[in-house]
């Protein structure tokens, strides 16, 4: 018996790639070896806070604690109390009610917290909130988003909390889609280098550490590609595409160490990715390696049953799931998973074996992050909470993720002693600047909790003195209102230039589904109402997605994406504004202008024909046209490229080649510029992409200077992936473009 | 020697499928025995009609034609001469000049035409046109569309031209798409069976009748799926997906006989099917068994070089497209392909029996043609040419293919004596009621090649008399225009209904892209602009695909869907609006309400999330609810379903199942019903279609009639493609759907 024991033992070790003589992995074998098989189900098993709440009743109830503790062992906890978010010392006094309740079980394996700290620990009141992840890959700067998942991992533990889920590696193909702003645009590459560095920030190489937690992959694989661009509905995407496009970010963040991963609610060409065992375990746990947690996302074993109707019972959904690969349910709010998981290893129908590989990864995770030491925080080791450092931070980030995107007549900057009006319904609001996950799930609270943060109306006023702004709504983000449009037009006329603020509701998931891209009737009413003042208008896009503006866009003299910038999101704006900041910030997505022509930047060359490609019969139009490009991004000075050379014109299979590029100030005042590297394979087996993102570095230059900003590229970025889902090159030639500048190479 | 080639005709026999001992395959086999190369390469070459014509100057230019077909040899011709379409005399001559030619040929193996024949015999002036293929689907009806389809080949046949380019069996996913409206829809049932009856009605089971054409499927696959919706642009379809839903419309298609196929202009996936030996030769020639010919669409071997980049050179473009089992190059304008084959297999980079595969296929084609025989028509043979019977079945299937989608409080069928305004820029337009393909590529010139024809206003005139209906253009397709808005509105003071004619401009292929599916804007206008006016309106929609209505279709009393239906649509119409034929139609498609909510009818569960999936912290907005459901279709009169039985309410792995169902016309006036059967699968281990259309039959019932009809179901329309490829069906539980009745059965 023993030896059979031994003999499990190393199969699920070398599962998990235990085994190395480490202290961690020696802990892991011998509390599992003391487990029951209930106490590991429970490992699995995940339950939202709301569930130990009673209806009416604020704080916990230990009768239900203890049922889920005591009777289900569960081994995690996800989520806030109901309705509201807690500060640190009530997230601490949660800890220790858990820890308490834990505490008096025969064996008390710490209970791990999970929580979606999105943009800084976003449900913590007090906390810093940095620009949502579609802001911070605007910044093309990956050592901004390294400091603010930093912050947020300190702030997170400072309440108590080791693990986020976070950072999102959704890579969006449809701009419909109701959490573009949780992702970091469309570019694989882009969000690759800054998924990253958001691994980096918050696990530092040391989850142990009281200042770091664990992170949290998410949502392997396809999420964000669903072809309607609903949320949770079917993905289409052949496999050739996923291993090119989709997979090298988990790749990426696997490689920095990423402890834990969430699983797509949503299908891939029919299979809902909780139910595939071929990309859970054979994929992701196989060849990438992935040696962390596998979680799933909200309810969604249930779903397999529920909505994707490929169980036809909740006790076959489970089968399917935990034998596809997945560790830990997020059940979460009863305990079906324990029963029916119980009863199925009971009756032969799952191994002990897949049991054990799921539960070892779980104990390893909570033994990294120190948990058996304590699960609360120590008020005193957290002085930096919410301080002015942090918040700095956060500004400096939404300062350099702020996107000029039109600047007509240099209307931009703004005098500090002109008399301006600003309006729009996002002008006035922290629930606009921050959008969902903030506070609550939707972020519908934000006003009413952070009074004292500026919105963009109190920033400009706080910059240019109240005497010299004008304000009114101007009109609703839905319904139509006559008389706020008369409004702002009657106030415009005092104003010598108008800061029209627009964009959408708070929103996340399904709650934001639209059905139609263009920005809401109202809005365009009021834009075209100011318009007609021919008085210079600056457009501030406040928004978690590129909503159409093509019928109003070409009577706007400036135009500035803000995106969701969080709490310090106005402050920054009003500084660019004024030219206080210089902009910095690129469009990590293509801006569409119509609804019906959603062309990625890296689109096929069948999908922009030129001109010489027209017709002499019938001319027609141009089918690639984005508002805004990829890239975008403009500033108050000018940057000149010059220069461009590669060490080799011809490489070998084994070569690596040096791309450099001269860029210089060649305006008057100081400015950042992110230096992009496109590469495009002339000809390829495959179709291959107009152009490709495969380099980008962000630089600071004061007038007149001039820097040399070098690129190595590598045979991997000349690779595509072919039907037989190989990484292949090809011999041919490639062109390389940094700015305005272009030149060729020759693979042998 | 002998031996060596004895051994290629076998091999090639073989694949082929030659070698049953009858005349057709010896003549083949003979015939090729004696071909050069440069003969064989001539064969697969395919040569636009314009190309023999000398600019400015009418007439071919026998210098020109001489060089093609006595230089090079080609085996082919296409389309119409330049600018304009011949009567059956004029392609008599045009036929006689190009046999002339040829017989001073060595081997005077005849030229094969094919030509455009999409809706009628539609490059020849007088043919008889009926509804473009969307209409034809909405019939419901297989006997309609392969009566049009065998009058098409008399038609063609008349013409001197025995092969035509169609079916198309384009399955579209994108509704914006520029040629849904030459598809039976989205469907792949519906597609299948409409596919099966045109090929049945062009070949008749016998392509050497003087009456019968060789028919062409087209675009083999995955044409219509592009992910943007612009034509040409690249689909994105998984194999499994690809099998399910594309490919069994290409299996009826052969099944049925069909002698030739065109190849999707796009990618699939990153390939080109143009480049695709997998699709080609592997599931077409191979698994399909399709032994007919393999023909490109336009210019599309070099596209592969210019356009999809996958090769180099236009010599490397032919290599991979013959290698890939493309048999005939429609080059069509220049005679590169003929000079870069005759290098690519003299150097032995495609083998002969590549090339002996191809032209066994063209030969075999010509033979079974009757080509040999002479290739002019007898203009005496043809007599119901253009004839009133003809013209009648026309009729009646446009009668049968228009929708009524509306009718509150029953605004429909008018009265004769009533006061009626007719508006709208396609209320008097030819042009609008054929679309594409008619006359010219794009059917630009209809209204002064058909005077004689009747336009819905026309045609309404002569119904109820000229003084009893007013008219005004209302406002253009494109360009808005107060003054002529304001004429209709004045103009419908007087009337006591309005018929509002909207739709879209003539298009096919890439001068059709839009990027806003939304109806123009002009015609928004004016339907707002009269429905202030509180009459009743009828929307009479004539449009290609389902532009979006939704900014006032809730101002509508009435919506009638015409789709194109041709020649004689004008005059089905009015026949309709006056009640004296009861419309039939039902939609093929689902019609959109919003331009970014595009699912289909077949969706998935979870795109349509019910009531009780809503979340309690936030109601959002329902993700399916199009403007009209696919087979949405009203009468004048009412059917009532009841009585539905199935023959077993358990069936094993071989049982077929019969359903029946009693259909009771229930209202006051004869009418026809298509009986629509849906199955749905409520739980598989591919997330299951919500519904999926699987059998249908239209039937005419007196008022107080009834019929029960009767389907039987086999073990196929139980199945789906799994991950590995295979069609399988699980056991559990189906439910069968007919109008409002639904039953279970379990498959054990």
């Amino acid at each position: 018996m023993k030896r059979k024991i031994t003999l499990l033992l190393i199969t699920f070790c070398c599962t998990i790639g235990l085994g190395q003589n480490n202290t961690v992995d020696k802990k892991v074998v011998e509390l599992l070896s003391k487990m029951t098989l209930e106490e590991k189900i429970g490992q699995m098993t995940q339950i939202t806070l709301g569930t130990f709440e009673e209806k009416g009743k604020s704080g916990l109830s230990l009768t239900k604690l203890n049922e889920g503790i005591q009777k289900y062992y569960i081994g995690s906890v996800l989520n806030t109390p109901n309705r509201y978010s807690p500060d640190t010392k009530e997230w601490r006094q949660i800890m220790t009610t858990i820890q308490n309740a834990n505490s008096k079980n025969r064996l008390p394996i710490p209970v791990l917290y999970g929580i979606d700290a999105i943009h800084g620990a976003s449900y913590t009141m007090g906390a810093t909130l940095f620009p949502q992840q579609i802001g911070m890959a605007a910044t093309f700067n990956t050592e901004i988003v390294k400091k603010g998942a930093s912050i947020s991992a300190y702030e997170t533990r400072a309440s108590s909390i080791p693990w986020v889920f976070s950072p999102d590696l959704d890579l969006p193909r449809n701009p419909a889609w109701s959490r573009i702003w949780e992702s970091f645009g469309e570019d694989t590459y882009l969000t690759s280098r800054m998924g990253e560095a958001m691994v980096n920030g918050f696990e530092g190489g040391n989850i142990g550490s009281k200042y770091q937690v664990a992170s949290c992959m998410k949502h392997f694989i396809g999420y964000g590609s669903t072809t309607t661009g609903k949320d949770r509905t079917p993905s289409i995407i052949p496999e050739r595409v996923l291993r090119q496009f989709d997979l090298p970010i988990y790749e990426a963040a696997i490689k920095a160490g990423a402890k834990s991963v969430m699983i797509s609610s949503g299908e891939i060409n029919g299979t809902p990715v909780h139910a595939s065992k071929y990309l859970i375990t054979d994929v992701l746990k196989k060849e990438l390696g992935f040696k962390g947690v596998v979680v799933t996302d909200w309810k969604d074993i249930i779903y397999l049953h529920t909505r994707h109707k490929v169980a036809e019972t909740n006790r076959e959904a489970v089968k399917i799931a935990v034998l596809a690969g997945v560790d830990v349910s997020m059940v979460p709010e009863d305990y079906s998973f324990c029963i029916d998981l119980l009863d199925l290893v009971n009756k032969g129908e799952i191994p002990m074996s897949r049991i054990d590989d799921a539960v070892s990864r779980i104990l390893k995770l909570k033994i990294e992050l120190n948990l058996f030491e304590g699960t609360v925080a120590d008020a005193k080791q957290y002085p930096k909470f919410g301080s002015a450092e942090f918040i700095n931070e956060a500004y400096n980030a939404a300062t350099e993720s702020i996107t000029l995107l039109k600047n007509k007549n240099a209307v931009l900057p703004l005098n500090k002693n002109e008399k301006i009006l600003v309006t729009g319904p996002t002008a006035n609001s922290m629930v606009a600047l921050n959008g969902g996950w903030t506070y609550t799930w939707q972020g519908d609270k934000t006003d009413e909790l952070v009074p004292d943060k500026l919105t963009i109306l109190e920033a400009i006023q706080q910059k240019a003195g109240a005497s010299n702004v004008l304000y009114t709504k101007g009109a609703d983000l839905a319904l139509e209102n006559e008389d706020e449009i008369n409004k702002a037009v009657a106030l415009a006329k005092d104003a010598s230039k108008i800061i029209l603020c627009l964009g959408e509701k708070n929103y996340t998931e399904t709650p934001g589904d639209i059905n139609n891209l263009y920005i809401s009737a109202s809005q365009v009413k009021l834009a075209l109402a100011l318009a007609k003042l021919n008085k210079p208008i600056v457009l501030v896009l406040n928004e978690g997605r590129p909503r159409l503006i093509s019928d109003f866009e070409d009577k706007m003299d400036a135009v500035v994406q803000c995106y969701l910038p969080g709490n310090e999101g106005g402050r920054a704006l009003a500084a660019i504004l004024y030219g206080e900041v210089n902009p910095s910030g690129r469009l990590p997505y293509n801006y569409p202008r119509f609804p019906n022509s959603l062309e990625k930047y890296n689109r096929k060359y069948t999908e922009s024909l030129a001109d010489n490609e027209q017709n002499n019969d019938a001319k027609y139009q141009r089918s690639y046209n984005p508002q805004f490009e990829f890239g975008t991004g403009l500033s108050y000075t000018t940057f000149t490229y010059s220069n461009l050379q590669l060490d080799k014109t011809e490489i070998n299979s084994e070569d690596e080649i040096t791309v450099s590029v001269a860029v210089t100030n060649s305006g008057k005042v100081a400015g950042k510029e992110s230096v992009l590297l496109y590469l495009s394979d002339l000809y390829a087996s495959i179709t291959p992409e107009v152009k490709a993102l495969k380099r980008f570095e962000k630089i600071a230059l004061e007038p007149n200077e001039t820097k040399t900003v070098q690129f190595t590229l590598n045979q991997k970025d000349l690779q595509f992936v072919n039907n037989d889902l190989k990484w292949i090159s090809e011999k041919g030639t490639f062109k390389v473009q940094i700015g305005n500048q272009t030149k060729q190479f020759v693979l042998k």
